[in-house]
């Protein structure tokens, strides 16, 4: 690899034969030299989980034209652990997760495979972005993601942020001419209610389908979800410092002497 | 069930057989109804993980003398969705989750099961705390994590936290003599350096094991890990909003037509 160019990890959770991985390869492949880790299977809702359980597979695979392509048996984190330690062998300049088929604004940021692998990058100490489409189509037009994609990138690359912060960029499903740009946001309070689907197997046996209704909560002008419906893509940068500081203090006070 | 008693969900990341599960019920059992909901196998590391590709189970099941139980086949986050759409059909008063065989502070709170549980019913607006022992033995003390399950379940039920905010407790591994008492305290700065096991299986193809070593990057006087180290139970209060509004506000003027 050229010392000289950036080395940018590329993952995902919607697995590495994904149409949304390719766009994002395609939108930043002149941009450094590309490296390419991810599920070798749909890892959806993943969340940040770890595999601790069970043996990990790690293979390279040719899938895109060009590129250096690892495929694991693993999580999204799974992914970026992998990626860092038995591919690279060292930190890449920037990691990309994405580009999701499907929304990562508000609430789902925490349920996400692909920005819990962005976060796994940024908690590393790896500048690091994760990028969704509202678009869950196979066939989804990636036109403006990849655009977005590109000058967030070049952008992060010629000014990293503070380190330990990731970016959670959203694109709307707009034509061209309905697009806005980008917007700052918050992330929005919102929350899944669920509607288990249930059934019965071949056996008689009751099982349950996991389904649900987004609910947003927030009636906020700068939040994630209220951008997008106005044709913006949202970013909204990300902390893993999950203190609740306000509450830590009221109750330093208010509990004293509980035991 | 008793109206005017409080409904207590209990849940964990271990899987309804282990003894820390037990041990809360044990300490909370007079306070309120308890209804356990909780994984039928060890789910340690799920972060918050839920399951959309496959169909769930759910089962009532005898583990604990005059305890309402149920396994599931799901996540620590599938157990409280279960536990309030298909158990409870309603909220309950408070959701427990624990006893964590193991640490959960600093940036396991990411990773851990136990403490996504206890996100999901914050999401869903019930007052929620994980308590978590620093010994990962099955015939660990739980006496001290009882006293401090014990009095901070009692002070939840008497006064409730903000909705959506949750606690992080952390208990630990101390001779009664040495244990100082409980201190709030903020998410210590840390990681896992990861150090895969590289191992070969009988067919000839490469595996790995996920091992890691704790790196905590945190010389702060005020976080949960140095509060453990001195003998205090830590509370941590966690939101789930992750936006860093500090980089919010930045960005808008910095990054301003990058596209």
């Amino acid at each position: 690899m050229n010392k000289e160019r950036p080395i940018i990890l590329i993952t995902n959770d919607d697995g590495i034969t994904a149409p949304g991985i390719r766009a994002l390869v395609n939108a930043v492949q002149d941009l450094g030299d590309i490296v390419v880790v991810a599920p070798d299977s749909p890892q959806s809702g993943m969340g940040h989980a770890i595999t601790i359980g069970k043996p990990l597979r790690l293979h390279p695979v040719n899938v895109i034209e060009g590129v250096q392509c690892w495929q694991t048996s693993g999580t999204p984190v799974d992914c970026v652990k992998l990626a860092r330690d038995k591919v690279l062998h060292r930190k890449p300049t920037i990691c990309l997760s994405g580009i999701n088929h499907g929304a990562n604004h508000s609430i789902n940021v925490i349920y996400s495979g692909t920005m819990s692998a962005a976060m796994e990058a940024a908690i590393e100490g790896i500048p690091s972005v994760g990028f969704s489409l509202l678009d869950y189509n196979f066939d989804a037009d990636f036109t403006i993601a990849s655009k977005v994609v590109r000058a967030v990138t070049k952008r992060m690359l010629e000014h990293s942020l503070q380190e330990h912060t990731l970016l959670n960029v959203n694109i709307p499903k707009v034509d061209e001419k309905d697009f806005k740009g980008i917007k700052f946001c918050r992330q929005a309070h919102a929350k899944w209610a669920e509607d288990f689907d249930e059934r019965i197997d071949p056996r008689g046996e009751k099982y349950f389908w996991m389904v649900g209704k987004f609910i947003n909560l927030d009636r906020g002008s700068d939040t994630d979800v209220e951008a997008l419906k106005n044709g913006f893509a949202s970013i909204v940068p990300i902390r893993f410092d999950l203190t609740d500081i306000q509450t830590k203090n009221k109750l330093e006070k208010e509990w004293n002497g509980i035991l």
